[in-house]
């Protein structure tokens, strides 16, 4: 048995396929005609610009546009004037052939990229490695490797793929992919989720040890591999696969159903998103809104704070894909703990204590706070925006919030430009404080969404990323759940709508409780929804009722814990 | 009119004595005889060593113990023999003078202490630059100068004063000093309020402006100097002088008195200390116990932890030194922090939210609670010591801790010492999770201590260390008083003692609230006991009780807090 890391879930059992990439051997040569050479570079670069945008457009039209932006990322990288400048000008100058400028010129930025060290540039510097060699093998006239006609049980072993190898496979042939390179966030394995193809990636010695044709079965959920298995192990396998793929079938008839209880108390089940992209899943595995749309992704990763348009743009995107569903978005969130150098942010000495979110906010109005509300409410115009203000502790914050979108909206009005008249503001309920006054702020706002990630880390005082204290982390506290009951009743009482954005809203030992505290609305990641709507219409709220009154007498997270683990099996999830 | 840092409260009104040393003029000299030189300088150096000590003999008569360390702290420096083997050495191997030596050796030793930057190590400095004038007065045969026979009614006005300058001052003559250095925490200052001088600090380019006999105005409680006022001025200030004076001579008329309430309610008003030395002021001013004994100075500017002996002194110091009062004493609360290098804690992301107290000392048991926990209980042999596990927020956590306290009197038993067999057990509360389940807690410790720093710190999410954020730092926010409400109604409701030992317990705006919830014991800094009694003793708690509901209607800090203010300058505090 060998172990990787699981890049995509599920499980594979077929034939190995090696893929081997023949190495390119790259030789130097003087060039009298260099004006003859550049264009000879112009044509491959035109070449290679059309195929990307083919497989671009076959994989926005076969997987999704999410998975089809990678492709564009690298159209633009190969359009760079910096990056062809710069290999033209080695041509002209050094007076070398097309393959080894373009050697010398993408290796030097892929190995910048690479020597930035975070993930992200890690990711450009495998980019601008496929490139090249794409650029090279068009120069010389070099087939890749066509993965796009495996005969059908292929299980793809390699040491890594391309992004672009990996965008041609065909995954009604090929049942699963093994590399010995790679991590979970590259992009080979985001296209293997997209294509939905298990896969395990980073697995050690691999190639050196499977040959064309041997037995492969593969668990992508577990990350382990197994090279001419028993047939016990096959047959052990055949039936997770089965069970596998029977669960998602099941799953499958909830789309489209209600999520109601078995005695009709309907709730809603939404998705948690981090960029317009990722509403594709959300609609695919039918959520009924977005509950938490974080607005980080367009502030990080860039030198300057996006324009009032850019944020617009993308929100309008979202509003108009989801249909007049609901889709909170919360505004910036974000502190001193990211390094966003042109925020001009500090890095605080608690920073999950100090500047962030509102309280950055609040301070930064004229250029952070005002253009991210003014977009939100244009892109209100588009679709069921709702505002969601997070971190808020005392009244006057969500007050003071309010006010603006008040001033911004009489702005709007005076230039005629449009926006949804009713729009919702409402808050995150993550701090021990607004938990506490809870019933005060029910009052004022039009919505709560309980952050149940944060909220449990300042209930318990501690930070979770901290291996030493992690341990207190629970949400099964009593503390924790007594503030999420009461936050729910309070809300409820005052007659607004109760979501809950933390990972405890799609926790299969958690939705029972949350269930009979009367909590509106779970949002959760977009594979989960159909699960979680499954459990949902199997419960009974008359009989949860009497389940967390019990499970509210615990005086230990363990002991809760142990309790909704009995229930939660007795009843089969 | 001049500002400085205010280093000691009260009014001064005199006339100036300017106090200049005279620069020591040090010469280089060879020395044949070495030997008979290193016994000219042994003789200097036992003759400070029996100054100093006479000054700490007086100092401890006059003032008191803790006061008479400052002067102990340079008998250690003179009498350390890495010190006087190296000016020793010195002399005997460069062949030189006793004075130059000295000079050479203890600016060494002042320039390295001043270089750690430090507070603690800048005092150190100054400590050790102040033996070096001393030690080579005494080997010139120079007499300092006397400040213990001014006449009555003169304003001290130096560059700086040592600390065995000030400890010679005879507060009867001196009504106030000023300086152009030193700083609030400077051992000067700290003599300075024990002598209960009015001392202002760090006044820029003061001497050069003022001439012996000048009239003087200084106000210790903010920092300002009048040179030469106007008479009305003056007056103004001897106006408030005299209240100054009035007000501390009523306030004296509380020691010995109960601390009850108009209708007959009793509370207790005790201390907080920091160290064993504390306890004189506490009986000064008539504690009727300590609320919260600090042991974090155990363990701090040391190399290695305090041994289980160590502590047993300190505690058995405090426990005798109280005669049966009840004495609290907090269990280490330290983190990453603070610098202990000998603990091995290291740096955390968020250090208010990591691993610290509690959750450090039940992973760091052998080490470090076990020896701490039995120190506790054999000092308990000699008062009402009573144990205190700080930033619980967990049952767990106090079961852990309670169940360690009894294994180690099962150890004591088999081994026949003595302890208090029904020492009190007990939790400081917090956190915003020891709040949420205060009854839980209330069922199994016996007693509660709020502290309200680190509660409101935590409830509100805000470090208030943070000046960006630190405006949300507020007790009087709605949340906070809640939670505090709680957590005594559920103390007294299982029968247990609820105190407090957060900066709350001795706010004129916050006491007519914590006597209305129900609080019985205040704990603060000493010098504010008689003023708290004097305020418990002219309220009923009929009468609070109305205000306290009116003021838990309102939703912000600002409107609880204005109405506070209304009330208790109503009944003019």
């Amino acid at each position: 048995m060998y172990k990787g890391t699981s890049a995509s879930a599920g499980i594979g059992i077929g034939k190995a396929v090696i893929v081997k990439e023949e190495k390119l051997v790259i030789t130097r040569k003087a060039v009298s005609d260099t004006a003859a050479e550049i264009r000879r570079f112009k044509g491959a670069l035109e070449k290679t610009i059309k195929d990307t945008e083919r497989i671009a457009e076959d994989l926005a039209a076969r997987v999704g546009e999410k998975e089809a932006e990678i492709m564009k990322g690298h159209m633009m990288l190969l359009s760079d004037p910096m990056l062809t400048g710069e290999i033209e000008g080695s041509i002209q100058n050094e007076g070398i052939n097309s393959e080894i400028a373009v050697e010398n010129v993408c290796s030097m930025y892929a190995d910048m990229f690479a020597s930035m060290g975070d993930e992200l540039m890690q990711q450009r510097a495998t980019d601008m490695r496929d490139l090249k060699t794409r650029l090279q093998k068009t120069l010389m006239g070099i087939q890749s490797v066509d993965i796009s006609s495996l005969p059908k049980g292929s299980v793809i072993v390699a040491e890594d793929l391309t992004p672009s190898m990996t965008a041609g496979i065909n995954p009604d042939n090929v049942t699963g992919i093994v590399t010995e390179l790679g991590g979970r966030t590259s992009h080979s394995a985001i296209l293997a989720r997209a294509l939905e193809i298990p896969a395990v990636v980073a697995v050690t010695a691999f190639l050196s040890e499977a040959k064309d044709g041997d037995d492969i079965v593969l668990d992508g959920s577990t990350g382990e591999i197994y090279l001419n298995p028993e047939p016990a192990v096959k047959e052990e396998y055949q039936h997770k696969k089965n069970q596998f793929m029977a669960e998602k079938k099941e799953l499958e008839q909830y789309i489209g159903k209600p999520s109601v209880t078995k005695d009709g108390v309907k709730v809603e089940i939404v998705a948690n998103i981090g960029k317009p992209e990722d509403v594709d899943k959300v609609l695919r595995y039918d959520g009924e809104g977005i509950g938490l749309f974080r607005t980080e992704f367009l502030f990080m990763d860039r030198t300057a704070a996006p324009t009032e348009e850019e944020q617009y743009e993308a929100y309008k995107q979202v509003a108009i894909a989801m249909k007049g569903k609901p889709v909170i978005i919360r505004t910036l969130d974000i502190g001193g703990d990211k390094e966003i150098p042109y925020l001009g942010l500090e890095k605080d000495e608690n920073p999950f204590l100090g500047y962030r979110a509102i309280r950055f906010c609040l301070d930064r109005q004229e250029d952070i706070y005002k253009p991210q509300l003014r977009a939100l409410l244009r892109a209100s115009a588009y679709g069921n925006i709702r505002i969601m203000v997070p971190l808020v502790t005392c009244i006057e914050e969500y007050r003071q919030a309010k006010a603006l979108v008040e001033e911004l909206k009489a702005e709007l009005d005076s230039k005629g430009i449009a926006y949804k008249r009713d729009i919702q503001v409402g808050i995150m309920v993550e701090t021990a404080a607004a938990s506490l006054i809870a019933d005060l702020f029910a009052k004022e706002v039009d919505f709560f969404s309980i952050g149940t990630n944060d909220l449990t880390q300042y209930t318990m005082s501690v930070d979770r990323g901290n291996k030493k204290v992690s341990y207190l982390y629970s949400t099964f506290n009593p503390a924790v759940l007594r503030s999420i009951r009461h936050i729910i009743a309070s809300g409820r009482e005052a007659g607004i709508m109760v979501g809950m954005c933390g990972e405890a809203a799609s926790d299969p030992m958690m939705i029972p409780l949350l269930l009979a505290f009367g909590l509106n609305e779970f949002s959760m990641s977009a594979s989960a929804i159909l699960k979680v709507r499954k459990m949902v219409t199997e419960y009974s709220l008359a009989e949860l009722r009497s389940v967390a009154d019990k499970a509210m007498t615990f005086a230990t997270a363990a002991e809760v814990e142990s309790y909704m683990k009995a229930f939660v099996e007795k009843v089969k999830f």
